[in-house]
């Protein structure tokens, strides 16, 4: 530690707010450079290559075979598919000297199904799968928490290719247990949960969500059926259509100053003979798609009034379409969109796309906006009085939402995506007519799965899960170093000397030691230790004249003194 | 190999012109995705990264620590230096989505010296040397066999940091000892020649150049005495002045059409009264140095008339600015240059900078322009008629030269650069104020060095180095496997498993194996074994009836029938 480039900060720095972040900067293993975008340091860069490892072991078990494609890319390939528009400002472009446009990778897929179709060609060469740890680039729009989010990350990206569905459930299945090894071997706690397929295309996806509090991502599970969701991925179950035949007819009231729903509550129970809640109105919500190119779309969102619109659940449903709720200038530029009394039936005849949450099915009668000013409609009722254009996941999920496979009800919590596994089908393979000859000699056009591990993003999450109030603390599969010597007393040769020849010892017992021969006092080194988060820390101190030291364990804190000879059982095998 | 990701190709690709370029694209090394820009396939990674892993072990050997900066860099930093712009075209420039300018790092001087001041403030923590293998970025203007010369290439480079000059000098020849050793682990063949610092500024450097007659680089070496130069960095020896006293006034003659250097010396052979040779005259070429946002400025360049402009030895005399030749419209705006006629007086009359090459010294009589249509002047004296504003080194240099070091004479060879060491002085540290409190309690101002191994280069440079007619040729220290069985006939049961059995005998011994279990004829097989280039080839075949293999050398070709147990010991030590 004396030569070591690290030096520990006392204080949590200024501009970071998620503890693993504090903590990864605190304990010198990274350093921002700018937003989104850090240098590893030695500690870092050996915790990052460990996690590396541990992923590069579980795909060659799989039998996926490692290659390297490279960070910039051309334009044409990513403008086949329609994804050099599709992925708007997250995508970094830049032009080369010569003016051609060319892009920072942010994932694969368009690059692998071209490689597969230069090198095979036969049924035979099948399936194969093929994967990459490599720097990726992604223009976040909030970068945050350091290495959590970043723009510039190392991900593990495999491609797999096949001849019949039977060979992609195949593929990926095995991807899904490798990545439960993999996490499992991180000693990562997480969920698999259904996911969107998003800017990537594709039928099928399921995401590897890490547990942590400060994961942007939610998610539901059903405990009495093991249904679990990412709340993007949630398909709210439609209720029975109900009888139209005799229902009352929509009556417009004037219903004075009532531009929310509590306020329109209000004015209903005071007004009607019946009791009404929330989630007797239906809110209309507008918001625009945006398409890159193109005029943005205007589009109304009707959910029942006791339901917020989740913008990450409506925005999943338009994927990649970005979307954004209307502002001033909008309505003003669209002067029938009468702000707080807006109704289907004005939209409707606006011409307007009206989608709306799947409980609003043929019957269903609601109190919404009449499109004037002061005034709502009671009694309007779904396939009498309107049509909707479809239906859209928008409302957010609550708690105790009953859950979509018709088992229990939903809890939520929160988590970071690690892992993502997706059936994209065909869609690239069609971009880039991938065939090869089958076995009738007749073309077969491949299917293609896609499967990522954000390597960098682990280091992070590992942290997170593992850490305390002192500092680090790694599980010893991805450690920068597996003990930790410190000599209390760097004064007392003999110390030093015992600490050398122990540090000597778990060398060439095949243990990365990090032995702490600076000149400062014990406590700094201790603190230091904590901070740093080796597993083992073997102190060297005033017991050794007896030939003992001490043996801490970072995760527990047990704190043992034991004889020198005894030190490599007590760290025990690995 | 039946399921491994390669597929060799029997022509060599349109595209490709040197050897290892053809050579690693016919046997499934690497494939091209964009101009410079090259993916990696299984067995290319493979000698990729055992290179990496020489380098890293010869750099931990000598105390330098790994760590890993971003590519994607901010601007501030090299703005700092002013090598936003000096890069010129050569920087691949982007943008970020909030519009901040961002670049993918060619070098990283500036981000490790800003580095070290952040975490290091005493004299006690110096001397460090920190290093990095990593992806780089450079829009080649002339991006060239493949691997060879890439736009996205893998370089080792590392950065040391010292107090004094002893302690540079002594990172130095670490570094420089370092690389020796990695080069002849690696079994390349390479010269140590003195070079010039080019945009990275600084004092001192040397590059290790790769002999290979497709090298960019051409170095000079005088055998005599061994000294070693790249033909940028030669200095040309300045002959004594000559007294002036007594020489004949100089005297403009009507020359008629002598444009060039051969009409003006038919026309002096057959006017003055002695031999005139080319060396006699003193040729003007004129051009242009640019330096990205000013104004280009005009200079005139004086070389004895029997030499060519080595517009690289110019160049390298101009750095970090661009220099080219003046074209017809640049001409055409500046009446005064009368081209085949333009002299000294003219110039420097017209206030053009003008440089000489060395050999013209005081008291040097020329023949040259007289700047007027078909008029030359003969006895124009250096010293007296004109002062040039300085010595450039533009001549080209000739097999035959006098050594600069006076002893021998220059022979000439073509190289590739390998390797460069450089003495940065305090170029980096003073931009960004990098001190540390020193014993006395007053700042230091740290010196630092910089020191580049081109990783993914060298990869084809050891193909290029090695290979023969029928493939690829790999030393054992890098190669992809370090043995290739064939089965030499797929339909043998007995010879199939005995191969399977050889082979899993030699992986437990620690031994990469590739196994050629394909349906091919052995001929195939043979050529594909030879073009991969793996050291050994055994070959399973008839005559394991009686318990034989046949173990071919790839590089001297060397055949032997020996029994199987024999095999391990036909490999040796490695």
């Amino acid at each position: 530690m004396s030569t070591l480039f690290l030096r520990t900060l006392r204080d949590d720095p200024a501009d970071a707010e998620v503890p693993s972040h504090k903590l990864l900067l605190r304990a010198g293993y990274v350093r921002r450079v700018a937003p989104g975008v850090y240098s590893w340091l030695p500690l870092g860069l050996r915790v990052l290559r460990r996690v590396e490892n541990v992923v590069r072991e579980e795909m060659n078990r799989i039998g996926a075979q490692e290659i390297s494609l490279p960070a910039l890319l051309p334009r044409e390939p990513y403008e086949t598919t329609g994804r050099w528009t599709e992925y708007g400002d997250a995508l970094f472009r830049l032009k080369d000297r010569r003016g051609a446009d060319m892009l920072l990778g942010p994932t694969h897929e368009e690059l692998f199904a071209q490689l597969v179709k230069g090198e095979y060609s036969s049924y035979k060469d099948l399936p194969v799968t093929l994967y990459q740890i490599q720097t990726k680039y992604r223009d976040e729009e909030r970068p945050r928490a350091g290495i959590l989010r970043g723009r510039e990350f190392v991900m593990k990206d495999s491609y797999s290719f096949d001849l019949d569905e039977a060979g992609t459930k195949a593929s990926y299945n095995a991807h899904r247990e490798a990545y439960q090894a993999i996490f499992a071997r991180l000693g990562v706690r997480y969920v698999i949960v259904a996911a969107t397929s998003g800017a990537m295309g594709g039928s099928a996806s399921e995401e590897f969500l890490a547990e942590s509090e400060v994961g942007e991502d939610t998610y539901v599970r059903s405990p009495e059926s093991g249904y679990a969701a990412n709340v993007e991925a949630v398909v709210t179950p439609s209720p029975p259509a109900i009888p139209i035949e005799g229902q009352p007819e929509a009556t417009v009231y004037e219903t004075g100053s009532t531009p929310t729903i509590a306020t329109l509550v209000d004015w209903a129970n005071a007004t009607l003979d019946r009791p009404v809640t929330a989630a007797d109105t239906l809110k209309n919500v507008m918001v625009k798609v945006i398409v890159p190119g193109k005029e943005p779309e205007i589009v109304g969102v009707g959910v029942p009034g006791d339901r917020e619109v989740d913008m990450k659940r409506l925005e999943a449903s338009f994927e990649p379409s970005a979307v954004e709720l209307l502002d001033e200038a909008d309505f003003a530029a669209n002067p029938f969109l009468v702000k707080g009394y807006i109704g289907p039936r004005g939209l409707i005849a606006h011409g307007v796309r009206y989608l709306v949450d799947p409980r609003v099915v043929d019957g269903t009668s609601w109190i919404t906006g009449a499109d004037e000013q002061g005034k709502h409609v009671v009694g309007l009722v779904a396939g009498r009085d309107f049509v909707a254009d479809g239906t859209v996941e928008a409302a957010a999920i609550r708690d105790g939402d009953p859950s979509p496979d018709g088992t229990g009800t939903l809890v939520s919590a929160r988590g970071i995506e690690i892992g993502h596994i997706f059936s994209l089908g065909q869609k690239y393979t069609d971009a880039f007519e991938v065939d090869v000859l089958g076995e009738n000699g007749k073309p077969v056009r491949l299917i293609q799965g896609s499967y990522g591990v954000g390597v960098s993003r682990l280091v992070a999450v590992i942290a997170e899960q593992t850490h305390d109030e002192k500092g680090l603390c790694w599980p010893e599969s991805v450690a920068p170093f597996d003990v930790h010597v410190v000599i209390a007393n760097a004064k007392d040769p003999a110390i030093v000397a015992g600490a050398h020849e122990l540090a000597a010892d778990l060398d060439a017992w095949g243990r990365e030691v990090l032995l702490d021969d600076r000149k400062a006092s014990p406590g700094v080194k201790f603190k230091d230790a904590e901070l740093l988060g080796t597993p083992y820390i073997v102190v060297v101190g005033r017991g050794f004249v007896d030939g003992l030291v001490e043996v801490r364990v970072r995760a527990t804190g047990a704190v043992s003194e034991i004889p020198v000879a005894d030190v490599r059982s007590a760290l025990g095998a690995r």
